[in-house]
């Protein structure tokens, strides 16, 4: 079994990664503090999964919420039906959520657990790619709001991580390659070696070869968990994991939530990112396109819809990463190397969204 | 200017009490960082001192929200509006939300200024004696659930609570009365001392004597931060200063919100902690009584509702101190020291119930 340790002093905890861990009731019930356990999941993963869970933890009282499925519904409303579960099975202090699905379920789940009773334990069980590299990793929880996405959160740690990536298996083919951008982005943002692994491996991976997912799953874990541990809230290095989303952000609140995938937004997020970069004399033309050319292989993304042409602006503003001093954006030094840059020159950011939007020939899937 | 500090590391603050300080645009500023600031007040409190706060605060760029007053509009849909309202106005994670009002203010605007892009500035400024001594202070944030009061939160402290006790001369005496149950709380679970002298300058503070009434403020909030200091979590010491209070929010979820003021149904809650005391051989009769008389020199209720007779149990039992292990009640030793206690004789405390639902002579004024 892999295991990635998350170092956050007494909010430490373990990421564990191996198939067939679904069913370790061992493994999973070492992480559950008292004999309340409300499992949070959604409707498309409930029959692949739940009763594999629930029997792995037959021993406890457990008790199921199923929210419909999708970004759409990652709101303050989905928060208020978990609090609701947990008021209405009378659950105390001493409960454990377990978010069973993706990142929306864990998000959700993780944040419901940090305002329960002002925060009540929880275990991240991450059912999609994104969520096993990245959302389930590090413990930002969050809902969003109509007027901008992962708004309304705290910074709450799981006891524990648990990663099964044969569930990678039933997982559709396009949340698999919208995953497979967060796994670029560890590579793009801190860790050329790894980048040119990718390279190599992609097509293996996209095949769900089970050693090289593991792998690239455990790789991109120990990258964000190295991030995490010097920086848990945000004040500084964390933010380079952000890579690709405050233009991310602006296209899934712009075409609105669910109409892109996170991932597929994060993947022309960090091109335009890269262009950017080289367009300011940063990263090489040549790394911005080997970055281009892995996503393209892929099958992501590679431009914003034109439609967002005129508003794109606007849409970044609204960024958390946003100071009074202006906008903060993550660029690139080099692949592998990733730079917080503040104030970048208006003309220069309008020019890329300019040349971008009107690079809309890859349209995403399925949509 | 009377000072007490809250030693907390990182997240120390001070707490001022002194006629006038709504209007101390010196001392106010120096604890807002940036440029943008939320004032989050209600339709009750903007009348009567909104436009000395957006004076003191000419500098900034200040918006305003009015809530609606009272404890049934501490929800969800209220921190729905505060966070609409911070994304509306393009607020970014360095703006300062700022709560003028009372302890529902105070609550949810801490909660929004919690979770807002995952953690924001917020100061204090509380209007009533109830937040004046006892919500404003500590960090506790949360809003309603209709199963139960308090039950979605965070742990957020402000960057300072702002006290002017000469906002006490326009609160309506029924609140007045009500913020001097924790007032008469502070004394009887930490210093007999300070009980006391409460039973000696009682018709003075309710006759609102500034330099009397400030002292009380000023003595309870060091009673509080002490103990908060020692235990920002309430994993245990802080438990203490819920005296009262598993009583009192039965009372207060089985009438409804807003139906009984907290501090009615703290003082209530009090007197059933001290019988329940007394009965299991701890707190002496004396002890007791002398608690019961101070509570009904104030005027405040002494006894639960009749009606809540059958239920009493079932609304105590969803309390947050409860554990897999039964109930956990604060009960006092003496007057002037509280201490926690699990799992208490259920006949006692039926008892004690069942004795005190039939005490319900004393009526609360202005229902």
């Amino acid at each position: 079994m892999d295991l990635v340790q998350l170092a956050l002093g007494e909010s430490s905890y373990p990421i564990y990664i191996s198939a067939g861990l679904l069913d370790d009731s061992t493994l999973i019930t070492h992480h559950i503090a008292g004999q309340q356990v409300l499992v949070v999941t959604n409707t498309t993963i409930a029959p692949l999964f739940l009763s594999r869970l629930t029997t792995t933890l037959h021993a406890y009282h457990v008790e199921v919420l199923e929210l419909p499925d999708g970004e759409q519904y990652k709101t303050l409303e989905s928060l208020d039906m978990v609090l609701t579960a947990l008021l209405q099975g009378g659950h105390n202090r001493g409960t454990t959520l377990i978010a069973l699905g993706g990142g929306v379920v864990g998000d959700t789940t993780g944040f419901a657990a940090a305002c329960y009773q002002r925060g009540v334990a929880f275990i991240q069980i991450p059912t999609t790619l994104l969520a096993q590299v990245d959302s389930s990793v590090g413990g930002k929880t969050a809902v969003n709001h109509s007027l901008g996405k992962n708004m309304i959160g705290a910074f709450h740690q799981p006891k524990a991580v648990i990663i099964d990536p044969q569930t990678l298996q039933s997982l559709p083919p396009r949340e698999l390659l919208a995953g497979m951008a967060e796994v670029i982005k560890h590579g793009a943002l801190a860790d050329l070696a790894y980048f040119e692994w990718l390279e190599e491996n992609i097509d293996s991976l996209l095949a769900l070869d089970l050693d090289k997912m593991t792998y690239a799953i455990k790789r991109s874990c120990e990258i964000k968990a190295s991030i995490v541990s010097l920086d848990e809230k945000e004040l500084g290095a964390r933010a380079l994991l952000n890579l690709g989303h405050t233009f991310g952000h602006a296209i899934e609140t712009g075409m609105g939530y669910g109409a892109w995938l996170h991932g597929e937004a994060v993947a022309v997020g960090m091109i335009m990112a890269a262009r950017l970069s080289t367009k300011l004399g940063m990263c090489s033309a040549y790394d911005t396109e080997r970055l281009i050319r892995l996503i393209q292989r892929v099958g992501l993304p590679t431009a914003p819809p034109t439609s967002l042409a005129d508003k794109f602006l606007t849409l970044m503003a609204r960024d958390k990463k946003a100071t009074d001093a202006g906008l903060r954006l993550v660029l690139l030094n080099r692949l592998g190397e990733a730079v917080l840059v503040d104030n970048v020159d208006q003309s220069d950011l309008t020019a890329i969204i300019h040349d971008s939007t009107n690079k809309d020939s890859t349209k995403v899937n399925a949509r």
